[in-house]
C-alpha cells in the first residue's frame, strides 16, 4: 500500500448520502460531500400523485442513492484532490431495513410504468412503522410455536423487519406481491447497482432478515403466519450471503461512470450505519459497546458469547464482523426529546437570554445545567418520548416528568432529560451484564458527542469510561474502511480498523461523587421504569382515554 | 331592619386586609377598599434587624393588622358613600393559625423593646413552616397513645398549628415562652382590638386548637410530648370560646376611632376567610363543599353527620355554624401551580402570540386548551408541586406529569395540570363520600372562578353540578353577614346568609360524554395517585439525593 491510495465510504441516511475520499494507510479523512435525497421520505403522498398515504406511512425513491453516487462521490474527490485512478475501492453503508420491491434485474417495482401509482411499489424507509397487525401476528405465532430464533431478537420483532414489511404487501396489494421477485435491503440494493450482483449482506440478513445458524424462519412458520406467505424465503428473501468486508464485485462501468471512480475496483458487501461504525471506532474488541447517538441511539457490541439478552434488538454471527457475535440495542429517542423539550417547553426569557449570548438554546440550557451538582433538581425522567426500544421494546411507552416543584426551571427539567437518556443506557449496559455479556466500556460516535456535559452524565452516570470517535462522519469512514479490506489493503476488517479507525480512549471518566449520586437516582429510575413499563399499561391506556379520537383513525 | 343599615366585613389575608361595605337587608356590595401590610410577610430579617431568619420562617408584625382597620375601613365607608351611623356592626376573618404571642393585656411581645429583636415574639404567620419537628413529635405521641382526637384530623396535625408553633417558642426560647401570658390566634386577636375582649373563636379553637368535645389536648398527653410543656393550655391557650355570628363585644372609642364607625356597635366573633366565605355562598346546607380557589384551595363543608375522614384537616362541631359538624380539607397548590407552568414551561412562540393577541398567557393556553377533547393529549398529571394536604397529609410529595411524547404541547400540559387540580377535588369528594359524609354540590369563590374552562373541566372531572359565587370580596361579605347576624339583624347566621349570601346555582353542569372521558382518566390519575403517594418514598428520597445539599442546609 503506498501513501496516495484512498477508498471512498459512502454513507446512506434518512434524508442524504455522504461520501468520504479516506487514506487506506492511516484513515486520513480527505474530504467530504453530502447530497440531499431529492424527494427525501415520502410520508403524505406519491410523486405526482394527489390521494393521502396512510398514517405512519414512510416511502422513499431508490432512484434518489444512484443520484448520491451520481453527485456527493464525485463532489467528495474533487474536494479530496485526489486523483481518481488511486481510488482502491468503494465501500458503503445504509439505514438498517429500508426495503426495495424489484424484479429480477434488480428494477424497482416503482419504476416500472404499471406500478408507479402503488404505493407498495416504493422502498420503505426503516421508519414505515404501519405492518404493526402484521409484526403482532408474527411475534404471536412465533411465540406460540416457541421458535427457536425468538431469543435472539429480544423475545419480539419489529414492525420495521422484512417480514412485517413483505407481510404488508401480501395483505394490502397481493397483485403487486406476485410481481415481486425480491425484496431487497436498500443496502443490498445500492452494491448492487455498483457492481451488477445481488449479494446479500450479513449483517442486514441476520438483524433484519431473521437468518440464524444459517437458516430463516421456516415454510411450516410463514404458513400458519398466513397460508399464501409460505414460500417468501424460498421465491424473494433468500439468495447468498456476503460477508462484512469481503468484496461483493468490480465496480461496473455504468457506475464508474455515474461516480468518476475506476471501473473494476472492488465493492465492499453491503453494510448497515451504525454497525460499520463499530470499525471506524476501531472497538471491534468484546465489551466495547459503540454508542452511534443522534435523534436516537443505536448500541452495537462485539462478544465472543452467545447469550439471550431480553429486549435487544438482535445477536448475529458475523454480523458486525466476522468470528464474533454482534449485539445490537437501542434507544427510539435521545437527542430527539432534547429536540422537542427546547420546542416546547423553554420560556422566552432563556431563549432571549440564549440570542443575546450568541448560543442555541440547548447550548445555554447546557450550560446552566453544567452549574449543578448532581441531584440538586429533584428530579427524575423517563425518556420513552419516542418509546421503549431496549429494553422494552414497547412504541406505545410515553415520556414522564417526576418530582416537579413550584422551584423547578426549565433547566432541571433539561438536565433530567439528559440524565434519564444516559439511565437508559445505564439500563442497556446492566441488560447486557446481567446476562452474562460484558460490557467495560462506552464509545461514542455521533452529533451529540460535542455535548461534553452529556457525555460526563454517561461516563457518570453508566459508572464506565467513556470514549469518543472524533469524526464528523464515522460511518463514512467505516464504510471506507470496509472498502479497503475488500480490496485487500488490509488483510481484513480487523486490520483495517486498527490502521484507520481512530478513538480517543476515555476521554471521559466517571468522577466518584457523581457516580455515587447517580447510582441513588438510576434506583429511582428503575423504580419507575419498572412500574410504568412492566408494572401497568396506564401509558397504553392514556393514548386511548379519547375514545372519538380513537374512532376516526380507524375508519 | 331598614334598607340604610350596613354592617362592615373586614378580610385579614397573607398580604393585605380589604374592608367590604354590605346593605344588610340584600348583601348589596356597596364598595371595599384594601390596604397592603406595611411589613408584608416577612421572611428574611426581623424589621431594623439584618441576621437573616432560618429557613421556612414566616412572621408578621401585629401592627399592619390596626393599620388595615385606620384605612381600609374608613376609605371603604367613604366610597360607600353611606353615612358612617348606619353601620350597625363590623365582622372579621382572618387567615387561620396565625398566632400572636401576647401579654395578659393583648399587647404583642415583639411590641415590648425587650423582645422586639426576638424572633420569637413576632405572630406566626399560617404558613410559618419551620415547626415540622414539633409537629412530628406531637403527632407520634398522639399515634401512640391513641388519642381520641387524632382522627378527627385526619390522622395528621400540621406544622402550622397553634401546638407545633407554641412548642416550637418552648424549644427555641424558652425564657420568651415563660412570659408570654396567651398565644392567640390573629382571628381573635384582631377582634380583641376592636371590642377589648379576648374571646376565643370556635372555628380556630376547633380546627387549629385540638379543641372537641369541649376539650383540649390533655395536661398528661402534653407532658409526654414534653414535660415542662403540661400546661401550655391550662395557662396560655384556654379561654371563654365564642360561638360564629355572636357578639364578641362593642366596639372601643378607640377602635371607633381608628376606623370611623360608631362606638359601641356589635363586635362578631371572629373567624377564618375560608369558612366565612360558606355564609357568603348561602352554602351552609350540608353536601354544600365551598371550595375557595385561588393559589391554594380550601373545601369547607357542613354536614350533620361526624365521621372520620381520612386526610381532612378536620372536623369541628359548630366550626363553620352552630348546629353543624363543619368539615375542612384542602389542596396545597392550584392556582400556584398554574402559575407556575406559565413562568416556567411555556415556549416564546405562545408568550408572543398571547401579546398579539392582547391576552395574558393563562388567557391564551386557556383559549386552545378549550378547543381540546377530553383525554386528546394522553397525559396525566399529578398536581402535588406544593405537596399534598388532602387526603395524604405529605408536603414533600412532587408533581407528576405522564405521556407525553414529541407531540406533546404546552397547551397539552397546561390542560392536564388544569384537569390534575380538579380530580385531586374529586379525590377529596370521593373521600368524604366513602366515609359516609355525603356530598352533593361543588360551590366555587374566589379568584380562579373566572376561568369558565376550569370551571367546567371541575364540574365534569368531578362530576358535579358546579355552583359559583359571584361576589369578589366573598370572605369580607361572609363576614359582613357575621357582623349582621352579631348586630341582631338577622336572627342568626342561616337567616342572615339566607338574606345577604349569594350564588349562582349550577352556573356548570357535567357534560355527560366529558364525564365519561373523565372517568376514565381519573382511574390513571388514581393509580398514580396510589403508586406515588402511598405506594413508595421515591419523592421524599428524590429531595435527598443531592447529599451535599442537604448537609448544607443543616450546617
Amino acid at each position: 500500500m503506498t501513501d496516495h491510495e484512498y477508498t471512498v465510504g459512502v454513507d446512506f441516511g434518512t434524508l442524504s448520502g455522504r461520501a468520504l475520499v479516506v487514506r487506506v494507510a492511516d484513515g486520513h479523512e480527505m474530504a467530504s460531500a453530502e447530497h440531499a435525497y431529492p424527494h427525501g421520505v415520502v410520508t403524505e403522498t406519491l410523486p405526482g400523485r394527489t390521494d393521502r398515504l396512510p398514517s405512519q406511512w414512510a416511502l422513499q425513491v431508490p432512484s434518489d442513492y444512484v443520484d448520491v453516487l451520481r453527485n456527493a462521490v464525485p463532489e467528495a474527490v474533487r474536494r479530496a484532490g485526489i486523483d481518481p485512478a488511486d481510488v482502491i475501492g468503494i465501500g458503503t453503508d445504509f439505514t438498517a431495513c429500508t426495503m426495495v420491491p424489484v424484479l429480477a434485474d434488480g428494477t424497482p417495482l416503482c419504476d416500472v410504468p404499471d406500478y408507479r401509482d402503488r404505493p407498495h411499489a416504493y422502498a420503505k424507509l426503516w421508519r414505515h412503522h404501519s405492518p404493526q397487525p402484521q409484526a403482532d401476528r408474527i411475534n404471536a405465532v412465533a411465540a406460540q410455536r416457541g421458535e427457536a430464533w425468538l431469543p435472539r431478537y429480544g423475545g419480539l420483532i419489529s414492525s420495521e423487519w422484512e417480514f412485517a414489511k413483505a407481510l404488508e404487501i401480501f395483505d394490502e396489494d397481493p397483485q403487486l406481491y406476485g410481481v415481486m421477485d425480491f425484496f431487497v435491503e436498500g443496502a443490498d440494493w445500492i452494491v448492487w447497482q455498483l457492481c451488477g450482483e445481488y449479494v446479500r449482506n450479513a449483517c442486514t440478513a441476520g438483524y433484519k432478515g431473521i437468518r440464524q445458524d444459517g437458516r430463516y424462519p421456516s415454510q411450516e412458520f410463514l404458513a400458519e403466519v398466513r397460508p399464501g406467505f409460505a414460500d417468501f424465503v424460498a421465491d424473494k428473501l433468500e439468495h447468498p450471503i456476503g460477508r462484512l468486508g469481503d468484496r461483493a464485485g468490480s465496480l461496473t462501468a455504468q457506475a464508474a461512470a455515474w461516480t468518476g471512480l475506476p471501473e473494476g475496483i472492488p465493492v465492499a458487501v453491503g453494510n448497515v450505519d451504525a454497525h460499520v461504525t463499530v470499525a471506524a471506532a476501531n472497538a471491534l474488541d468484546p465489551g466495547h459497546l459503540v454508542a452511534i447517538m443522534g435523534t436516537s441511539t443505536c448500541h452495537v457490541m462485539n462478544s465472543d458469547v452467545l447469550r439471550d439478552v431480553p429486549g435487544m434488538c438482535g445477536v448475529v454471527d458475523g454480523g458486525i464482523c466476522e468470528g464474533s457475535w454482534g449485539y445490537e440495542a437501542g434507544q427510539s429517542g435521545v437527542g430527539d426529546i432534547f429536540g422537542w423539550f427546547v420546542d416546547n417547553c423553554v420560556p422566552e426569557a432563556y431563549q432571549v437570554e440564549a440570542r443575546r449570548r450568541g448560543l442555541t438554546v440547548h447550548e445555554h440550557l447546557t450550560d446552566l445545567a453544567g452549574r449543578q451538582r448532581v441531584g440538586q433538581h429533584g428530579l427524575v425522567a423517563l425518556d420513552w418520548h419516542s418509546g421503549n426500544r431496549s429494553v422494552l421494546v414497547d412504541h406505545e411507552l410515553s415520556g414522564v416528568m417526576i418530582g416537579q416543584t413550584l422551584e423547578t426551571t426549565c433547566v432541571d427539567m433539561y438536565r433530567a432529560l439528559l440524565e434519564a437518556t444516559a439511565f437508559g443506557t445505564r439500563m442497556i449496559v446492566e441488560t447486557f451484564v446481567a446476562s452474562g455479556v460484558p460490557v467495560t466500556e462506552l464509545v461514542v460516535a455521533g452529533g451529540l458527542l460535542k455535548n461534553e456535559l452529556l457525555m460526563q452524565i454517561y461516563a457518570d452516570a453508566v459508572g464506565l469510561p467513556l470514549s469518543i470517535v472524533p469524526s464528523a462522519q464515522a460511518p463514512a469512514l467505516g464504510s471506507a474502511i470496509h472498502a479497503a479490506a475488500a480490496a485487500g489493503a488490509h488483510a481484513d476488517v480487523r486490520s483495517a480498523a486498527t490502521a484507520m479507525g481512530k478513538r480517543i480512549d476515555a476521554a471521559y471518566r466517571p468522577i466518584p461523587e457523581n457516580a455515587v449520586a447517580y447510582d441513588r437516582l438510576y434506583r429511582e429510575y428503575v423504580a419507575a421504569y419498572e412500574w410504568f413499563g412492566r408494572g401497568n399499561d396506564m401509558m397504553r391506556r392514556l393514548r386511548r382515554i379519547d375514545t372519538r379520537e380513537a374512532v376516526g383513525a380507524i375508519s
